[in-house]
């Protein structure tokens, strides 16, 4: 500041920043000066309009300033052009073009702060604040002379360290961009931007001012792969999308791709090739939904289970096939999109979030980071169901985390009628207690079966199978019939009463669809059964998921959970209550036993936005406590016990106060008889129970 | 140490670094603890054998200590495999496996210290300290087991930093070598070799021990690319070699492949390729010749001019062809042997030296760190001739450079008889004083043309032209003989005296030689002459380069420098007193001018032997004054007072000690007549003269 310069207060909002600048200093540069969050992309020309702020007008003695947008310099034409082009609110300045010549008080809205809130609409997130990883910042670079016979580079640095205050001899700049330098500065009259990723390496040129950043955020399901490209700026979500993951040709479920992997040479390195082509595709398309260039995506984060994780980055999944299921590698991954081979510009970066175990990927990584467990002091069990399930369980204490053998059967595979979620698949289940009549929703129509309309909704479609929380539903629903016993057996005796139960071999099943020509010239449909063997399919599954989730809890010391949270498309689908009273997880309060979405989407969303968060998740994961299923005695214990429907021993006072379970089978192999919650009044109350649970489901 | 243990004293020399340890401690784990340079790759394991040190035997007062090879343990089976494997002298130990249990005195041999001196015998290369860029460390990796499930990579960095005392958390992994972890683990039964480069990135695994690793060190000239392959741990240079570099089909000359990439779209981009093949080419060759795997290669250092740099680097050169010859970048530039398109392993890590200016580049670099005028008090000139002439001056106190535009005539481009470097060119030329007949040296033969068995020594070859230093000779010859006179007129009354000066239109020309068909069925040879066309292309050329040397001593104050350095393949095909006679260079003790060897690759061969060498030459780069010749109206002077021979007011004390110079003509366009060094007297000393001339030309 000059000596003898008339000196101004400037105040910001909300940071509370103040201090004295000279008179004609620019709101921009005040805030610099003072440290306040306001961004700008073209250091300060009046281009981007990333730094505007709104001048507060009137008394404010809680700050003892009395402020008006007069005492800052009347809007010039560099405003008014702005807001020709891409408009400026009445109480709005450019930062960098409003100098102050009095005291002022100004506020900073949040979508002006680099390190803004987001508070998001359409996907689910929690609220974050944004931390960018790649950062865009325009500067003029000296035109070269023969007096100053440097380099290039040698200035773009000077100019990055004297207009934005970087260390640009530091910095590490990728070769393609020093190729690309000079024609930039050339077709940009020596202005150019750079992209600068995590504030170290320069990873993008482009000519004048160039102000989009954008990102994609991943998930690779074994099923699905689902995309979020987002603004890495404000953190819009631009587009979603989701593309089938073209490895199902090699085994529909993880276990049968490590399989293809041994079992073929090459086969690895053949499913790599398919996913990160279906990569490109998503994000490609992506681009194309959201309007925009392809070439300004300069991240992606990934998350995806082991399996998916390793097939990404080309190692051979095998040693996850088998035990000790060692991972290649647990941290973090920081790599290129040309090591992935991902046609995207040569400077994008590829982020993958940790990996916690051998079947616990970075995909619960994802779900740990969108669900934050680890900061709150309600116990929270996170499941996200697989051919493996990965179960979280903890608060801001501890965390634990496993995976338990679940098996496909919740992914519709090894179950007769089975199928994995994709139109035409029956979703929900209806079963009315009396006539053992059942009412079904299929993927692709809103209309229940029963409902007039339902045959021409389903025409496209059809209906071919049952996918996981179909089944689930359908097995609770029979359980509450009583038709199955609380050991899993399909009781034969409702032969006699209903044709929807019939003989099948030495076992009985139960007929959910009856099948036959299509109706309103639809598709014919198949006959759809669950069998005996289906049954034991879901409780061995189940019981696994149950015994897990129990497993964790035994190593906290507790016999209840504040919350569950059911990740993942099934988790999505599945009806909790069902979930309860056929024992997926333990017990807990109904209203919070709940989707959390595709979480593990959500949290590669949230990495790919914030570097803080990128930090956070690598520190919460190296503090997760694994814990191993195979190796500890007591998960055979429960799972023993919790093949029985809901399961053997376990408390269940919650879903005890909302359902009245049938009483339980003095048969069965693996389940032994016991009293439930309220003992022999059981039996008394099932037509009550059967009127409670309906209510219940129907609500819902 | 243990509490209560004996201790034992241990010195070492050469660094005298002494101090107590326990009994039973290792040599190597005493060199350890007490920072002293012994190598080992294997980790203590008794296999690599870096850590050989010599116990020494007797009364040492001057250390305080009585010292014999019975106070370590005796030699066990593991040093007598390695003796009967690989051989270890009767007075070595393998430090790891000699244990201390008495007061000792160790001497570590310059072999077995990381930072070991190089004296260097077949390439002519100063000594220096190796700092090695790469590092192999074997460890090995806890095995993964049900209970400790974190991922291979984990455990890798923490055997790192429990065996070697690195920060194993912070080292970047390549994803390369990520994929290629589990089975090396699994292939070397949990022990592996990783490198690690610049202390900070881990670039290759190998299973079990693995202690080789091997680095190139490569000059793009613009007609030939040389390379040394080089060990990294002890400088051996392995093997060289050089091929053409195939940019020639799309220009002999610089300045012509910068027109090229001009005139043709993806012109430069076809030459970045061609000279990344002749690169590949060039390391396997090498590779080959050294019988040594080439996935053994972890890194490169390359040297070129900047448009070379530019071209290899895949940057466009166009912008070094018109002024201000603006750099992409001047600073050193480490990438990737992928980023170039090598067939090298993933890993391969390339650095070039940085440039200096835009016509001085990364060779210049090169020859400084090779002849580090910026070490020594007296003055070097160090000059490297090609299309532009790269000029370095200085001392330790200041370095000046500049590049001149000589044009490509000392290469033999725009000469009548020119051609490159190459078998069958005549590199030197004698000419007798009184009958003006020339005798003459060609490449690929080492007999001069008068002498018996020349036809036959020339008959691969053939007489094809005449190269840059066979230029000068004649002209220099000549203008001893007093047929060229100051001035450069070829004086035409010779014609009379001597079929050997012809007349050529309206000037005159030497017949150097007659042609005809060959001789003993050797190839027919040429006509070949040197015409006044021609005197005038080299008089142009000298006229810049030693103007362009005379401009840096302006700008350093001085009138004299104390050695002249002639680098490259011209600087050393030339004779010294045949370049002081032409008056290519300011005058300098005949015995302080001579040739600097391939100065530029040798640089090479240090920056990558030593990360240290890097980091000295960036700075010394950063510090040297960049002069412009192009704008500075004294070089024109300069230039126009050189266009004389040797040059028209410089002082010349030493040539004039060594020859007597003929006298100045009266006539001359450029050339305005000055009294000689010793006056009125030369003309009276000329036979003379020729006879010292012909005596000092005779001995070399």
């Amino acid at each position: 500041m000059t000596a003898g310069a008339a000196e101004r207060l400037v105040i910001f909002t909300p940071s509370g920043r103040r201090g004295r600048v000279a008179d004609g200093t620019t709101v921009l540069d005040a805030a610099r000066s003072l440290g306040v969050d306001l961004d700008s992309v073209c250091g300060g020309r009046g281009l981007c309009g990333r730094c505007q702020v709104r001048p507060a007008e009137g008394e404010f003695p809680k700050h003892g300033i009395t402020s008006t947008g007069g005492h800052l310099s009347p809007a010039g034409p560099d405003e008014a052009e702005y807001d020709r082009l891409r408009g400026l609110a009445a109480d709005r300045r450019l930062g960098c073009r409003a100098a102050i010549h009095g005291d002022v008080l100004v506020d900073v809205p949040p979508e002006s702060q680099v390190h803004r809130q987001v508070v998001r609409k359409g996907v689910p997130v929690r609220d974050f604040v944004i931390d960018p990883v790649v950062r865009l910042f325009e500067v003029e670079v000296e035109r070269p002379t023969l007096e100053t016979p440097g380099g290039d580079l040698a200035r773009l640095r000077a100019a990055l360290t004297n207009e934005w205050g970087l260390d640009g001899g530091a910095l590490e700049v990728d070769l393609h961009v020093i190729r690309a330098l000079q024609p930039a500065l050339e077709a940009g009259g020596y202005r150019v931007t750079v992209a600068i990723h995590d504030g170290r390496h320069v990873t993008a040129v482009w000519p004048g001012l160039h102000d989009r950043a954008l990102g994609v955020a991943i998930d690779i399901g074994s099923t699905t792969i689902a995309g979020h490209l987002a603004d890495l700026a404000d953190g819009a979500v631009l587009a979603s999308d989701g593309v089938m993951n073209p490895q199902i040709r090699f085994g529909e479920d993880l276990m049968s791709r490590v399989s293809y992997a041994m079992l073929h040479d090459g086969g690895a390195t053949e499913m790599t090739r398919v996913v990160r082509d279906a990569l490109g595709s998503l994000v490609t398309g992506l681009a194309q939904r959201a309007e925009v260039d392809a070439a300004d995506i300069l991240e992606l984060t990934i998350v995806g289970n082991p399996i998916m994780h390793h097939l990404a980055l080309g190692i051979d999944p095998v040693p996850l096939g088998s035990a000790p299921f060692a991972l290649a590698t647990d941290g973090a991954v920081r790599t290129t999109a040309r090591d992935l081979e991902l046609p995207l510009r040569a400077g994008a970066r590829v982020y993958l979030l940790p990996c916690i175990a051998g079947h616990v990927g970075a995909d619960a990584a994802g779900a740990i980071l969108a669900e934050t467990p680890y900061l709150a002091d309600e116990l929270t069990l996170l499941v996200d169901v697989g051919t493996n399930a990965e179960i979280v369980l903890g608060n801001r204490d501890r965390l634990l985390a496993a995976s338990s053998p679940t098996g496909p059967a919740f992914e519709g595979a090894q179950i007769s009628c089975g199928q994995r979620a994709a139109p035409g698949a029956i979703e929900r289940v209806r079963i009315d207690r009396a006539t053992l009549e059942p009412r079904f929703k299929v993927i692709g129509s809103n209309r229940w079966s029963d409902e007039t309309g339902f045959a021409a909704s389903t025409r496209r479609t059809g209906i071919t199978g049952v996918c996981g929380s179909g089944i689930v539903e359908v097995m609770a629903e029979l359980f509450l019939a009583g038709v199955i016993t609380p050991d899993g057996t399909i009781d034969g005796s409702f032969a006699a009463r209903t044709p929807r139960v019939v003989a099948d071999g030495r076992t009985f099943a139960y007929l959910l669809n009856e099948g036959g020509p299509g109706i309103d010239d639809g598709p014919a449909s198949p006959r759809l059964t669950i069998t005996q063997n289906d049954v034991r399919a879901i409780q061995l599954a189940k019981a696994a998921l149950y015994a897990g989730a129990r497993l964790l809890m035994d190593h906290l010391g507790v016999e209840a959970v504040d919350q569950v949270k059911l990740a993942g498309a099934f988790g999505s689908q599945i009806d909790p209550l069902h979930a309860l009273i056929l024992g997926l997880v333990p017990d807990a309060p109904l209203e919070k036993v709940g989707p959390a979405g595709n979480a593990a989407g959500t949290g590669a969303l949230i990495a790919l936005l914030s570097g803080e968060a990128r930090r956070e998740i690598e520190g919460v994961v190296r503090r997760v406590e694994k814990i191993e299923t195979a190796i500890e005695p007591r998960f055979q214990e429960h799972f023993v016990d919790a093949m029985a429907i809901p399961h053997r021993t376990a408390p269940s006072p919650h879903l005890a106060a909302r359902v009245e379970l049938p009483r339980r089978s003095p048969a069965g192999q693996s389940a032994t008889p016991a009293p439930g919650p309220d003992g022999g009044s059981q039996h008394g109350r099932r037509v009550n129970t059967r009127r409670t649970v309906a209510a219940a489901t129907e609500q819902r």
